[in-house]
């Protein structure tokens, strides 16, 4: 059995994973780092074609010429989401050049990637660290994955690469457009994805860098999101993603009346507490509720004559509509989660590119999310003490990845809109099943029932006071859905992690522990 | 005395310098790194101001938070070139503050910049290493300086960073537009300067940065040429710099016929070899001949209907104006000459930014310099082996840096446009009075009197056979000069070395020494 010890959330956590040291988290801006910056291997231009011309024939070519070998990480971006292209194909070389015990490195996996568990069945893989949607979060929670996963947020992971805590031997960067230099972007081609910010620190530190491209320029491909001069090959393919599968179930804004109730009171909150003000910022998660919030501030400041300074992405359509209108002056955008997102960051340079070094890696000098406003996130559980959990479900299957969502708790308001209960079961709990927020970063539950102001925030509590909104303690809303729903069970777990949250500061928060049910 | 060994293109040169060890020069391409990039300090938001609010009262402040003491390297950028108006006041900071022994490593410094020498009489200062133009080049030159002089290419200059060969304590990047943050461009604002591009490594990879500008915006300052991540303090002054004193004497076309006729010569021979063909691209230096070439190379282009696919910068108004025209796709620009580069900059996306990284570091994975056609360069001599020098003057005074000068020999042809004599002393000599580039690398020198073309260019000889140019040999050349000149008097220097200069890959590919006439 693992050896654990209680972090400073009081969680038991492993201070060993996959063989690796790491470091229980200490509370919220506690753990000072120490220690320097992975400094990546010196290259020479010696080393590499003197006219610039990295291109390889083929992904296989590159894969072998990058060196791949057994226990390599391969890292990858998901600014693609379901429509990736790329990586079953890296996979399905690396399995039949008999390669095997590889660590992907994702900054996400989509549905689209249940291509890869016989992957992970027969070794060739041996774990995954980088969140786990749909499939393979099923297989993960029913133990057999080989490896111990390792979840972190979207800043986390940029963390976690600088701090040299994980190693990328060959990323992969699959791109709309790019040179036969390597220079790369995802805003032009047929197979635009927007960004390529997921892959920047993937670019920088990763030993070796293949992009991969359907649309290939002469140099100079401009603007570059992927500098050429971290890239050693450049390969094209028919198709290096598909920008249609972009939009996924949390990128549309909601229809349900519920939600859309909300969404509304979340906006009147902010509105009735002064936030939302000339000059204000503000992010609303992928959430179909959260998109609706912004749709609601819209109204609202159109309604006061006051503009946004900024809001930060992921965009969509409804935020460059905002753009567009004048009631936002820059969208800073670091993931486009639909076409017209694609679109705007092509053609209007105050639809700014940001990347997770810019807007959440908590391992630099002040990053984006501490100056935004207010943030709107969602949450499949928060608990009495506000607490959050965005990567189980009650029932414990771990079924999400972070995203950028403990970053964003760093924001000066952080809200989430959630029902009171989904499918008859209630999201605030005694505890919440996986700790991934401090409930001293969430500062306001929106539910349909009441709103809940984290007694931290007495400024809060005082602007809303005279509101004729419906505030209430988490308590009162706890009792209110058990009232309606009972108590709900609590899953039973084995002693088995099957995976670790990591805190933005590289430190454990939490673990997931194997259900019972699957033992 | 200096232990000397011979390197590898036969200069003595030193093995330590200031008491650190350095790589003797060993060939082009010849010397591989070893070890790994320079590791910052893993720093934490936690130390940060949570609003991202990093403004400080004054320079003074910032300074003494930054920790400014004893031994400390003091980093600028030289992006205002004469029209610095920052790095005085620092260094008059140091000296009202008792701080001793600093080493200055500005990208490059100017004649406004006289101010320090009692600094680096009285020891404030210990050594600079970055070019020294005009008043500080002849101070080193004297051998009053206490350190030695270490001189790099602007692409040397980022390697020296990025390799940790130079750990920069306090950076100093004074910015035309910054917000709270740090964020910073050089774009807007009435100090405008174009790029930021030589304060990159700077902000990565220092200690301690302060942004310094007098055009303070809320956050976000888009676009960022420097990213606030990396920012510690910001100061807001009464002027960052003045840009009207970026025009300086080497941007300004030439107005000489005789200058014009080798600018012409330079571009008849680039049309008769087909260098100059649709899709092409070129690169002309900041001197007035070199920018004139730009000028016959556009009236070519317009004739044949043909455009280039780029135009790498330093821009000025007529590569600006060529771009406006459709002549060239994309300026790829590193530093703006002129205010209209400024402008175009701002405007025009086809307009891009690059930095030394991008375009010059030899240690990456490749840069722009090599997927240059063609660049036309000065020198202040030429040898008969096509070795190059432009730091001194074959009086042996050191009056000049190497900018970019080395980076661009890497281009697919180089070609030096040069009078046969200036004040009657022959540019054409028996040894290169310092070298700074090796003879492999020059292609082709222009002079009035006719072209020679490096033996190692069979293709450029063949192709220029039948074009009714004057093709020579370099010793025909050097020989016309003498006829006319006489043979000239070599300088007379003592042991003492005053300043390295460095190749691309930081070997020491030769000296400068102290003239006998200052002992």
């Amino acid at each position: 059995m693992t050896k654990t010890v209680k972090n400073a959330a009081g969680r038991l956590v492993p201070t060993e994973i996959n063989g690796e040291k790491h470091i229980p988290y200490k509370g919220v801006g506690k753990h000072k780092p120490e220690g320097r910056k992975h400094a990546p291997r010196i290259p020479t231009n010696a080393d590499y074609p003197p006219d610039g011309n990295k291109l390889v024939d083929n992904l296989k070519d590159a894969l072998i010429k990058a060196g791949l070998k057994d226990g390599m990480t391969i890292s990858s971006h998901h600014h693609f989401r379901n429509g990736d292209l790329i990586m079953n194909k890296v996979f399905d070389t690396a399995k039949e050049l008999g390669v095997k015990n590889l660590r992907w490195f994702p900054s996400a996996s989509f549905p689209c990637h249940e291509h890869l568990i016989p992957y992970l069945e027969d070794g060739t893989i041996q774990r995954i660290e980088g969140s786990m949607n749909g499939p393979l979060g099923r297989f993960t929670s029913e133990g057999k994955m080989k490896g111990t996963a390792i979840l972190r947020s979207h800043g986390g992971r940029y963390q976690a690469v600088q701090d040299g805590e994980v190693q990328i031997d060959i990323a992969i960067i699959a791109a709309g457009t790019a040179d036969p230099f390597g220079n790369a972007n995802g805003l032009t081609g047929t197979s635009a994805s927007g960004l390529l910010g997921f892959a920047l620190a993937d670019s920088q530190y990763a030993d070796k860098v293949i992009v991969v491209t359907d649309n290939l320029v002469p140099f100079p491909c401009v603007p570059w999101q992927i500098q050429g001069n971290y890239v050693d090959y450049v390969v094209k393919v028919d198709k290096a993603g598909d920008p249609d599968k972009i939009v996924s179930g949390t990128t549309q804004i909601t229809k349900s009346p519920d939600r859309l109730l909300l969404a509304e009171m979340t906006a009147k909150f902010c509105e009735a507490t002064g936030i939302i003000k000339d000059g204000f910022s503000f992010q609303t998660g992928a959430g179909g509720t959260s998109l609706a919030v912004s749709k609601y501030f819209g109204d609202i400041m159109r309604e006061k004559g006051i503009k946004a300074r900024f809001a930060r992405g992921g965009s969509n359509k409804y935020l460059v509509e905002m753009l567009e209108e004048g009631l936002i002056e820059y969208i800073l955008d670091g993931q486009t989660f639909d076409l017209e997102g694609v679109r705007s960051m092509r053609e209007n340079p105050n639809h700014t590119w940001t990347s997770p070094f810019t807007s959440y890696n908590y391992h630099s000098k002040g990053n984006f999310a501490g100056m935004v406003d207010v943030v709107i996130l969602g949450a499949t559980e928060v608990d009495v003490n506000f607490n959050g959990n965005v990567v189980t479900h009650s029932d414990g299957l771990l079924m999400h990845g972070i995203g950028g969502w403990q970053n964003c708790l760093f924001s000066k308001t952080v809200i989430l809109p959630l029902p009171l209960f989904r499918n008859r079961i209630p999201v605030i709990v005694d505890e919440v099943t996986t700790l991934v927020g401090p409930g001293e970063l969430i500062d306001v539950i929106v539910t349909e029932r009441g709103i809940a102001i984290n007694p931290l925030r007495k400024d809060l509590i005082e602007a809303s006071k005279n509101s004729g909104l419906p505030i209430k303690t988490i308590q009162e809303l706890k009792e209110e859905a058990e009232k309606i729903c009972g108590k709900p069970q609590k899953p039973e777990f084995t002693d088995e992690i099957i995976a670790a949250i990591k805190w933005v500061d590289g430190t454990v928060i939490d673990v997931v522990r194997k259900l019972k049910k699957f033992d």
